[in-house]
């Protein structure tokens, strides 16, 4: 059985490590896989979006053993759900808006029966204590309804929409990439129509969307649906949040391209 | 059999990856599981910590290879030990100084049987040339006293250990997380009985033993015994190294909070 | 079957997770090994030395799949290639230059089966929808050939050579390691005969080669020829590029020690 794991413990300690070794006690045959541990420090709505890119490309079955966790130890509950073909373990604070968002929760727990947990408890480090025991008992074969009690409504976070108007979109910054790619609330069905696009971003007009980053001269930014399904502003070879100063939750305004004189891609 | 992998190698070059290549060829059935590989630079005691907040989370017979090697191709000898309930594969410069302080050393060798290292040992790479199919061959069932010649004693650092009076505690700080939290070197078992403490931090009290983070609002500090065992000073969703400035071998003061009109939990 | 990854995607992001998603959905009993994700952003010539310090560690058969692809969706093509004893997926753009200059190519195949790829290739991330699956399905069984059309020559980067004197070498910094060591593009074979031989680097001589870093005090600088095969400038528990303030193709000029008066290894 697959377990992925997606945090913010970083690699510098030994969380993630010792997790695996929770988990490798409980389920010995168990493949693991890391989405991520980089998530930002307890950026709920970071990993749930981390974890929507990623989910969908494991085989049906894989359990997504997601930890991001600024709660821990408080009211929040730590959750065991299958929603569509995957099952996951986590806290109940959002890490699952994106994923509800597209798919149907099936069924829940909060995983309140003790049987399935370490036998010590800490106050800090839920991911060893609780949410490992839990993933690695359901890849060694324990049903989602014995780990504990039903729970009827998860946690959801409102997610960032784009604002859609007939020839423009107001647009969200959702993410940033390591190239510096900056992924918008903004997917291909959103523009369906509209032939070429432009974006202004710090007065400078981007042009879009592109076939290919090589579309464009290196160091050129453009507009481009990228491999999450989410319009992109890139620089080709380059990093166009650094160039433009753009961070998460910053506004941008595309405009349908307008019918004036021809227009080079990117101005 | 699990074999782990522990060491200051980063991941910016292929050393870790090497190592497990080296591993596969001899072990290919071996599953390894990264502890980290992101201990400070050449920082054997660092490491030996890290070690030690892991290593029991891993089945019995676990094979635990940590490579913080300052003194690589010196007189350090390469060791293997049977310790408890595990096995360990590393320099004998004081990696395994906390597991010792815990734990009575069964067997160990020096790793001298020319038969289970690589052809050729390079003059800087012992990870991959002599503890890498080591600890590889350990999972393929070769006995420790095949690896070498037998080691009586194993080299200890001095860990560092609180100055522990009636109602105070002169602490040190003995590492630091991702997150910033602080560990000290105080157990719970330290303060047996002393119902609630207080921390002298740079001129703040912080108090404690919190029983969550969240027992303290958003951004403020408080002492909590954390995952390992050890005191903590951390600050809600919030960095205690960088908001008070502490570092590794820092003394800090504890009392035990007196009896005087009630206070609350942080003053 | 085994399958190593090496990309320059780093670790924040889910790329790499996803890539590994989409293996063990074709390849379930595949183990995969990561060699780097942090190859410098889009540098090519970087990745491919780093290929080259580790394929040859691992068992005969092993794929490795690299993928570092400034040029992706232009013209490049992604390849798979059995060179020597392994097995290799990566975009023609040069990543294979230092092991085609050791290993002679046997054959190589255009990536261009769409049966092989994800059923919607997207235009950014080839790495999940092309190369991931093309390494999956040759741990499945899938036969090279299979894959796609001939290719009779792979793409070759000129890679740093030194200048080799009677005397003297004018060498190249090849790479700069976690440690800050510096590896030249000098083997042992191009000195041999030297005995000692000194190193200019910035007003200071440094000497070698040396057997070990403890041949020299704390602090110290030595050449050195390392685990690569390579001579390094190193300081022993120090960092040679940050103190010399080297970079990558920067020059340095090597000496056949003068039989002068005896001297010490380090001036």
């Amino acid at each position: 059985m697959l377990i992925t794991l997606l945090s913010d413990f970083g690699t510098q300690d030994t969380f993630v490590g010792v997790m695996k070794g929770v988990i490798q006690s409980i389920a010995p045959d168990a493949t693991m896989v890391d989405l991520t541990h980089h998530v930002p420090s307890q950026n709920v709505l970071a990993g749930a979006f981390a974890l929507k890119t990623a989910y969908s490309y494991f085989p049906p079955g894989t359990i997504h053993l997601a930890v991001v966790d600024p709660g821990v130890g408080g009211g929040r509950q730590p959750l065991a759900a299958q929603i569509g073909d995957y099952l996951y373990v986590c806290p109940d604070n959002g890490l699952l808006s994106y994923i509800l968002a597209r798919e149907t929760a099936h069924r829940a727990v909060t995983l309140d029966n003790p049987r399935y947990r370490l036998p010590q408890v800490s106050r800090t480090f839920h991911g060893r204590d609780i949410f490992a025991p839990a993933a690695a008992c359901l890849a060694a074969g324990v049903t989602l309804e014995a780990l504990g009690t039903p729970v009827e409504r998860l946690l959801t976070l409102p997610l960032p929409r784009p604002d859609i108007m007939a020839d423009q979109i107001l647009a969200h910054v959702l993410y940033i990439d390591v190239f510096g790619n900056v992924f918008l609330d903004v997917t291909e069905d959103m523009t369906k129509g509209w032939g070429e696009l432009e974006a202004d971003i710090r007065g400078v007009t981007v042009g879009g969307p592109a076939d290919s980053y090589v579309q464009v001269p290196e160091g050129s930014p453009v507009a481009i649906f990228g491999s999450s399904g989410h319009l992109e502003i890139a620089v080709r070879n380059g990093n166009a949040a650094r160039r433009f100063g753009l961070r998460v939750g910053d506004t941008l305004r595309l405009r349908r391209k307008n019918s004036g004189p021809e227009r080079t891609l990117v101005v």
